[in-house]
Parts: structure tokens; sequence; C-alpha cells
């Protein structure tokens, strides 16, 4: 398939087929592909929580508007933001950098220094929803990989982030969950998968100058 | 290449080769795939800006920190939102989904008059900064599949969004502009091309529950 056929083919997937797990090789290409997203600066203030267990996922239905796509599906991915992006989180993104392409600190200083000093000035709430765009980047990223390894796939925002941190126990982590993720196979019966995809005329959303 | 290839080989291209245009086959990738990207309740907030005039693409460039690749591009992409999300938009999705799908308005009516309830109790702020979010969910597939086509990309935040506004006259069409990727083909001397990718070691990244 080239790539408009594979985004084509992806739908929001209503009903997941519950006997097919993804092999690990698939999730293997999601979390690389999770780890190879552009983020803003390359700093990455996420983490993905990937959930292969039945009755945890089950728990997180109720806190997911009664999505049984949460619990049915063969894998629930979970993208969090961490919650302190600081001084010390951009001084280990310089060091890997500096140890990854063995750049001298005399280059890598100004920029390092600069960025500190830029997120020092911004409240908690700006460094959140800053981190919680590049979740959004993410999971756009992911879906189209979805799209491309013929994962089915169901994109949520509507489920409620401070049950889904208790139950995974994600403050302990410093991290805060932002958009969940179902993958896995859809069921032969979704009626969804047959639907004809609705989209705005293109000569309605496309502008060329 | 498999996909975990093509997001190896995407960097964030900081010089563009100012002589190789992409082919209008490529374009039409790029704007399908733009229209085809998942979105919040399917509302689609969003449009795209698609510049390929190296006058108007030199006149940005102030506006975006003096990045060269703005101009030096082939074509320069804007993400828009849509200024005006109320119920004469959602309205308007409601009739594509009954035309594209033949569904009965008894079927559609709870859920078009409940998404128009809850739109009207936000705030110009809230539905501005949901739309913006769609906009990063937009970048991130466009990103993937710049990858899959091997066009090169820059994801730009760093613009001044007023200033493009006014050059790109978005007021009179109600629109104002989120993120920028100039797309085309690197130079064969852009020294980041050959930089080892800098990412978080996977353990740090992923949590298996």
């Amino acid at each position: 398939m080239n790539i408009l056929n594979s985004l084509q083919w992806r739908y929001a997937t209503k009903k997941f087929d519950v006997k097919r797990i993804l092999p690990e090789e698939k999730i293997h290409i999601l979390t690389e592909a999770f780890n190879l997203t552009a983020t803003s600066y390359g700093l990455q203030p996420l983490r993905l929580i990937v959930i292969q267990n039945k009755e945890l996922q089950e728990s997180l239905v109720p806190h997911s508007m009664g999505q049984r796509q949460v619990a049915d599906a063969s894998h629930l991915l979970v993208i969090c933001i961490e919650n302190t992006i600081g001084t010390a989180f951009i001084h280990n993104y310089f060091e890997n950098v500096k140890s990854t392409r063995a750049t001298e600190d005399s280059v890598l200083n100004p920029f390092r220094t600069q960025l500190i000093k830029s997120f020092d000035t911004k409240s908690k709430e700006e460094i959140s929803l800053w981190a919680s765009k590049q979740a959004y980047l993410t999971l756009g990223n992911l879906l189209t990989v979805c799209a491309a390894e013929e994962i089915d796939a169901c994109p949520m925002e509507g489920f409620f982030p401070n049950k889904y941190d208790d139950a995974l126990d994600l403050k302990s982590k410093d991290l805060r969950s932002v958009l969940a993720l179902p993958v896995g196979y859809r069921a032969s019966d979704d009626p969804f998968a047959e639907f004809k995809k609705v989209r705005r005329p293109i000569k309605d959303t496309i502008i060329r100058l």
C-alpha cells in the first residue's frame, strides 16, 4: 500500500478483535517510532506506557467514558508528559547530544544556557501545555505508523487523566497522561470499518499561494 | 524503506537545495494526507496554506527568526486553525456526514445537539487551544508522510504567527497560523544531514505494564 492508501485504510476503530494480539515485532516498531518522533528543541518531554494486561485495561474502561476499546484492544498505549521539565532535564539532553555526537561544550553551551533560561521564565502551566502539544504531534506520528503497518488504532482524548494517573501510578514516575491509543486488530463485525470517510472537500481546506 | 528506516532518514532540514522543486504529485500526496489526518470529533478545524512563491517566502524569513529554510525550500506549508468554530461550523460537519454516508437526521441529531452545546460553553481561548492541538497532530502525520515519501522537511514553531497572518492575509479568511513546515530536498552540503540522531535511550522513555 502507498501512504495515501494506508491513510484511507485507517479509521478510529470502535470494536477490536479481542482474540488477536499484536506480535512483539509490531510493538517494537511502535515504541521505536514513538522515540523517533520529532519534538520541540529535540527535548522529548514524553514517555509512552504500553499496557498488555487485560485486568488493568478493564479497570480503565470506566475512566474512558465506557469505551470498550481500552480493554478489548491487544495493547493500550498511553502518551504521557513529563511533569518536571527544568534545568536538570535540559542538562541531561545536552549531555546526550555531547555523548552521541561528540560535540564540544563550547559549541553546546550558548544554546544550553539560553534554553535553560527560557524554560526558567515559563510557568508550570506553560510548560505542561508545550509538552502536551508534543504529545499530539507524537499521536499524529503513531497513527500514521499504525496505518503503514496495518495496525488498527483508536485515538482518544475522552478519558479522565487523573484517574489514569492513579490507576497507572504515574505520579510516582513524575508523569501525567495526555492521550490514549488502543492498538490491535479491528473486529470483523465493526460496522464503522465500512463507513465512508467524512472529510471536508479538499478545495475548502487547502489554499495555494 | 520500511517505516522505521524512513523515520531514521528524516531530520529537521537546516539547508534546502534551492534548485530542486517538489513535483506536483508529491504536493498532491501532502495535501491529501493533510485532509486525511484524524482530528478530534472529526471536525477538522484546520486549513493548510501551500506557498510556492519565492518573493512571498523571502518576505517571511524575517518573521521566522531568520531561518532561511522558509525561503529556500521548494514549498512552505503553513498549518492554520479556523478562528470560528461554532454552531455553523459544527452544523456543516453533520451535513457532510449526512450527505457522505446517507445517515438519517434522527441518528445524527443527538450527537449534533450535544456537540453544539459543548462548544457553546467553551471560551474562544479553549477552542483555539483545542484546535491548535489538532494542528500538532496534523504536523505529526505530515512529518511521517514526508519521511515515507522521501520529502525533506523542517517543522517550525519558531515564527511570529501575527506577522504570518498579516503577510498571508489570513484574517480575511478567518484563520490563524500555528505551525510552519518548509518542504523540499536537503542541500548536498547540509552538515546536519550527517549528524547522529539524538534520542533518549528507549529504556528511559517506554514503560511496559
